[in-house]
C-alpha cells in the first residue's frame, strides 16, 4: 500500500474502451437523434475510433483522450442551449492484453459457433 | 398526484429497450467470454430480440419479460458458481411512438448522410 | 453447458441490490425534482427497502420486486404525459453471504479507520 | 451547426458531478472492498469533493480532475496487479446553475416534507 502514501498521482491508462450514452434534459422533443448526430460528427473529427450502435457509442482510445471527446460533446450541447445532460459510460481498462472492440465480439461469436 | 395514493399499483412498461453489460466478479480470470456466450445463448433460448455489441447486449420487449431474463442469466451463473454478479443495465421506455433498436441507428445515420 | 439445454427457465435472484437514476426527456425544463420525489413516494408504498442520494436511489429485495418497481415509476411518469423515460441501473447479486447496502459502506469504512 | 466545422476543440465542463462504481475483474475473490478503500483514499489525497455510498463514489469538481482521478484509480489498481478494472460513470453538467450534491438531495425532500 506504500504506493498510496506517494507523492507523484497516478497517470490515466494509455488504452481504454468507453461505451457511453449521452442524455439532453429539458429539451422539449423527446427525440434526441439531432443530437446524437451532431456528437458523432465531434467524435469523428476528433480522431478518436469510433462505433455506434442503438444503445450507445463506444470509444478505443487512451483514457485522457477518451474521455475529453464526451466532455467536449457536454460542452458542445450547452453551446447550443441544452442546459443539462447526463451521460452514463461503462469504461473498461485490462493490461493483460490489448483487446479491441471487434476482437471482443469475435471472440464470443467464436465460442457461439457463429464464426 | 392523487394517482400516487391509489391503491392498485402501476403495471410495468409493455415494450422497453434495454441495453446490459454483465460482470462476473471473483472469476479468478479477466476474461468472461465464456460467460457472455452462456447468457447469449440463454437469451436466444427466451425468445426476446436482442442483439449483441462490443459493450452489451441489447433486448427489446415487455419490461417484465426483458428483465427477467437479465435475472435469469444472474442465476444461470450463480449455479455455475460465479458467486457475485454485477450488471449495468440503460433501459428506456417511450409512448410517443414504437421506435425499435435498428430505428434508432438508421434516424442518425440518416441526419448524418449516411443512408 | 447442460444446464443450458434444459427446458425448464431459471428463476430470478431472491435478493439483490439495485442502484437506478431515472431520467425524463423532453421535459421542457432541466429540473427533475418533481418527478424524483413523485418515485421516492412510489417506492415508499411498495415497501422495497430504499436509500435516496444525490445520484439515484438503491432498492434491495428480490429481483423481481425490485425491477418491478423501477417500471412501475416509468409507468407513473408516462401517465403524467412524459413520454420519454431513460433509467440506467446497477444491479447486483450475490450467493456467498447476503450483504446490505449499510454492510457494504461499513466494511469500507472499517478498513478506512472511520469506525 | 457552423460550431461543428470549427478547427478549434471545444473546452470540457468548469464543473459536473460524476457517480461511479468500479469493478475490478479476475480477481479471484469477490469481495472488492479493499480496492474500494484504497480508491477513497487516493480520492482524498487529489482533494476532489467526494461522497461515498452503497452503491458508488459521487465526485464533484472540473471534468477534466474528475474524470482523471478515476482514471488514477485504475492505473492504482492495475499496479497492484489487477489486469481487468470495468467502471460505470453517470457523469452530469449543467449551465443553468450550479447545484452540488448536497442541493439536490435537499430539494426533493423539501418536495417531500422531509425538511
Amino acid at each position: 500500500m506504500e504506493s498510496i502514501t506517494q507523492s507523484h498521482p497516478y497517470s490515466t491508462p494509455s488504452h481504454c474502451t468507453a461505451d457511453f450514452c449521452l442524455i439532453p434534459i429539458g429539451t422539449s422533443s423527446p427525440s434526441v437523434s439531432q443530437q446524437v448526430a451532431d456528437v458523432q460528427r465531434l467524435i469523428e473529427k476528433s480522431g478518436v475510433k469510433f462505433v455506434m450502435h442503438s444503445a450507445g457509442t463506444t470509444l478505443e482510445g487512451p483514457w485522457d483522450k477518451v474521455l475529453n471527446v464526451i466532455g467536449q460533446a457536454h460542452t458542445m450541447l450547452h453551446n447550443q442551449g441544452i442546459v443539462r445532460i447526463q451521460t452514463d459510460i461503462r469504461v473498461g481498462s485490462r493490461t493483460d492484453k490489448k483487446q479491441s472492440m471487434e476482437d471482443k465480439v469475435a471472440v464470443v461469436e467464436r465460442l457461439l459457433g457463429k464464426k
